[in-house]
């Protein structure tokens, strides 16, 4: 089986895919993939070389690229483990490339929803080299994503999981998500996360 | 204060304007604006009409012609009323349309999410003479709302509500929903529908 988890800049992703992550599932980022490959490429990892060494995959690979190079790696994974993860998909393209190359497997959508207000200050807050400090910079950060397509991912998403809470309480709404898929689909966790330790987050 | 609803075909955005109206606060359907203009026109209501008057007000009025239509009505409305919903939108577009043709309003939007699977399941049992009986018609219209651009006014509303669960418990999340945005928005009710009706909903 495996998991696609999108969402808008700062709606709280990587909260989904560390939840499967620490139930014993392997997950892939995109992301991750074109830092890799930027590296692989004798490049300084800066912001500048990730965006050349993204169009250079695409020249070579396809529009794509990233969900080509994203598809061995899972291919890898889903000898080891049931489930697979992917952080990152950005259009429904890609995620066609997915169904293209995996046509038995089981695939969903997981999206999360948090408002732009809401991402702002979080993102803000965050602050990482990337970050937008602006509510213009954020703006123009989200429109490239949604001219990705984000937008459609979002709305044919399987599953939604709503940010619109304290942290505790997302943390709840994300634990019992992936209880549910995995419930659902009849996967069995690799790590007995569940056993003696409810009391602690409940 | 305008509400505007959005969704995918068949995740439940009338339980949501609903809702409102109960409230007293009253809607504007960009649906209903292009039958009653087909009607206006002298033309019977076939589904052909409708979309035959859609180009047409496209032509006459720009590529929005809709939401200028609607910004004629919303200002009616909003004599009388302190809160205005708006049924239908289906691109940032159409929200900037709003957006600058009432640029002292406080303008919010609200999104419905129900995955494709259900939402494919009531468009069927509900079977109006536009909805779906087969997945491809299914897929087919969603590809034309997302292709407007709906994908991206959910991905940047301000309120989501997720409809994966029974009809009670979607309306417990509606009226809840709907009861937060007027609170966070200071708007007083029209009509007083919680007083001593409490019990019969929860």
């Amino acid at each position: 089986m495996i998991v696609i988890v999108t969402g808008m800049p700062g709606s709280g992703k990587s909260k989904i895919v560390k939840e499967f992550e620490r139930r014993g599932f392997p997950s892939v980022s995109m992301g991750d993939l074109v830092r890799e490959e930027t590296v692989k490429r004798g490049l300084e990892l800066t912001k500048e070389n990730v965006a050349k060494v993204s169009i250079r995959l695409r020249q070579e690979l396809g529009q794509n690229a990233v969900a080509k190079l994203a598809v061995e790696r899972v291919k890898e994974l889903l000898k080891k483990s049931s489930l697979v993860v992917i952080d990152g998909v950005r259009s429904l393209d890609e995620v066609g490339t997915f169904r293209g190359a995996f046509p038995d497997e089981n695939i969903v959508i997981v999206a999360v929803h948090t408002s732009p207000r809401e991402r702002f200050e979080r993102l803000k807050s965050r602050g990482r080299h990337d970050d937008p400090r602006s509510w213009e910079e954020f703006e123009e950060r989200d429109w490239k994503e949604l001219k990705f397509g984000i937008g459609n991912v979002i709305a044919m998403a399987d599953y939604m999981v709503v940010n619109d809470c304290d942290k505790g309480e997302y943390r709840k709404r994300v634990r019992s998500l992936v209880k549910r898929i995995l419930a659902e689909h009849g996967i069995e966790e690799q790590h007995d996360v569940e056993s003696g330790k409810e009391s602690e987050c409940n």
